[in-house]
């Protein structure tokens, strides 16, 4: 079974939640909606509760989001083959209806095209029935696996680059909640903590949205590991007082030339770190890169809802009205950046050869 | 009548509020703790009310509470001479009652003060009865309105710095809710305002406790000045964008030397101004300067409850028994700040010098 505590060898990093398994011939996903009051877990069954879970926000993290996709098209596959008659046009109406449950999400398609893709090989290889089946578990569950392995890999070579006693501020919510292993820039400082290297952990709580106060402090607090929230605008006075060595954070979208688009507030962390002459390190897979974005000009924000900011929950916090500027992301330019770690390397203060460098040894 | 407009010559900017007013031998407050949901105010008539909604908070802002409790001690006489015998022993335990409403707010022990001393005064000149009453609703008018001629004044000076076309950013609340007139740094915005000189107006909402969401916001919305809020975390982002000429706050606290304390999240604003060469103010009356203080170094930073982050009102946003660093105020070093105004003057690019030169002309 594909498991979530990271541990190939090595140190182990055992992780009191798995927010997707595989069990039972169920998918069993921790509800992230009810977080960090209510630890609950759901049983899904069938594929149209794993595209209403996806589309709810039970799950979220592109890499979540893809490999619970994988694991939705095996129960598709088990209920179809069961019905019998037809069931090959039944999947494909269940894939297509799975890949609507979030549009915009870059691995939701292509952990369901690599499912359709293993259905056709294993056919053409002449398996079926429960075969078939489980070829696709295995499928899904090495996609996952993957997934492990890529975060492990920039674990380690993340928290090589941390010296001991070293101070570390993370942004938004980059854990076992948003990937399938151990994280991205919170897998870093799991592993950099794990190696004893960390005197100081902050999570900054990440308005509008609270992923760091709501999930991030969360998956710090399972992994008993002793840390602090911040609210955003205290990152500089953190900083000023010498407490930060680096900022660590992940991307949803890295251009050809090393900018990186994350999270609002990721920018403002950089300037304050470049300020003080403290490390910024960008933590993402390989599948984040956007070889044909030139550079961070090029990547479109995505502007929000008022209501984000002038509302909490079911309370207003600004008067009925206001008006909000409210930008998802923002770019921070490769030239605040100290390194970009990916499973396949690291790049330090990125450009755009020193990109293709490192991570293009095959070129797309 | 004292009142709130900041009308004295010039450009009238009216307001549609009065956080305090005094009428019909009355202190009328507006409830803060209710807003921007509800614009309710309270009619005390005691003094020991008086000393209760400044201890709940009905009234926030040092200047506000200081001139709240000019006109409770006019509350207490009234109540005092009227049941005769032994007023001035009661009185005096009234002062020392309302001094205790906010032990830590400089403005409230100056206001009593100047309040007894005037008493005093007035006994040695043979007032007694109503006209002892009268002259002290004189003197706690007049500190009032001398709030208000300050506020005017900065705000002329303030504005005078702006240029045609400017866009600015503002943090935490310094209008008319925590001051006696228009404010500091808003009254500023406010002037820049009506003399047309703003094309973008944003303030930023100000976690942990939303002052720029909750009442920030409402002061503008109340004065029709199209505005709109950001999480602390884009304020670097939308410099970038190059939407901001002007950052503009108030302040705690002002050291010798110039640097400031202020709300927390100030000084990372000031890092990224610093950061894009937008111009940093900082608009303070000089009863905020404190001349014994060589330097930020030196101020005292007030750490507050880490529930005060982990917790919205009666929700928990973070984990149970997860810890925030949580400091009420940062210190923003003169180097980074382009003006400080006061209503003796503007003291530009400030440092020990500077700050000597132009406001202690007479030094304490």
């Amino acid at each position: 079974m594909a498991s979530n505590n990271g541990n190939k060898g090595g140190l182990t990093l055992d992780d009191a939640f798995s927010a997707i398994a595989w069990r039972d011939d169920k998918l069993v996903l921790l509800d992230q909606r009810l977080l960090p009051g209510r630890e609950s877990y759901l049983e899904l069954t069938t594929v149209s509760d794993t595209a209403r879970a996806i589309a709810d926000m039970v799950v979220r993290g592109a890499p979540a989001i893809g490999i619970s996709a994988a694991y939705g098209a095996v129960l598709s596959l088990q209920q179809r083959l069961q019905a019998g008659k037809d069931w090959q046009q039944g999947f494909a109406r269940d894939m297509a209806m799975l890949e609507q449950s979030r549009p915009t999400a870059i691995n939701l398609r292509w952990a369901i095209q690599r499912m359709m893709a293993l259905v056709q090989r294993s056919l053409a290889q002449g398996l079926n029935g429960s075969a078939l089946v489980q070829a696709a578990v295995a499928e899904a569950r090495s996609m996952h696996e993957d997934d492990i392995a890529a975060n492990r890999k920039m674990a380690e070579l993340g928290a090589a680059l941390i010296d001991p006693c070293s101070g570390v501020l993370t942004h938004c919510n980059t854990g076992g909640l948003a990937t399938g292993g151990i994280g991205t820039a919170l897998g870093v400082i799991r592993m950099a903590h794990a190696l004893g290297r960390l005197s100081r952990i902050f999570a900054s709580e990440t308005r509008p949205w609270l992923q760091g106060a709501r999930l991030t402090a969360w998956e710090l607090q399972k992994a008993h590991i002793d840390a602090q929230l911040i609210v955003e605008g205290a990152s500089a006075a953190l900083m000023r007082d010498g407490a930060i060595d680096w900022v660590i954070v992940g991307a949803d979208r890295i251009a050809a030339n090393g900018d990186v688009a994350n999270k609002i507030g990721t920018y403002a962390h950089a300037v304050s770190a470049h300020h003080h002459k403290v490390r910024f390190m960008v933590v993402a897979p390989l599948s984040t890169i956007d070889w044909k974005t030139a550079s961070g000009a090029d990547i479109p924000i995505e502007q929000r809802a008022s209501s984000e900011i002038t509302r909490y929950q079911d309370k207003a916090v600004a008067p009925q009205g206001f008006r909000a500027w409210n930008p998802a992301f923002d770019v921070t330019p490769a030239a605040l950046i100290s390194a970009i770690v990916t499973e396949a390397g690291v790049v330090k203060h990125p450009d755009a050869k020193r990109m293709r460098d490192v991570l293009q040894k095959s070129p797309q």
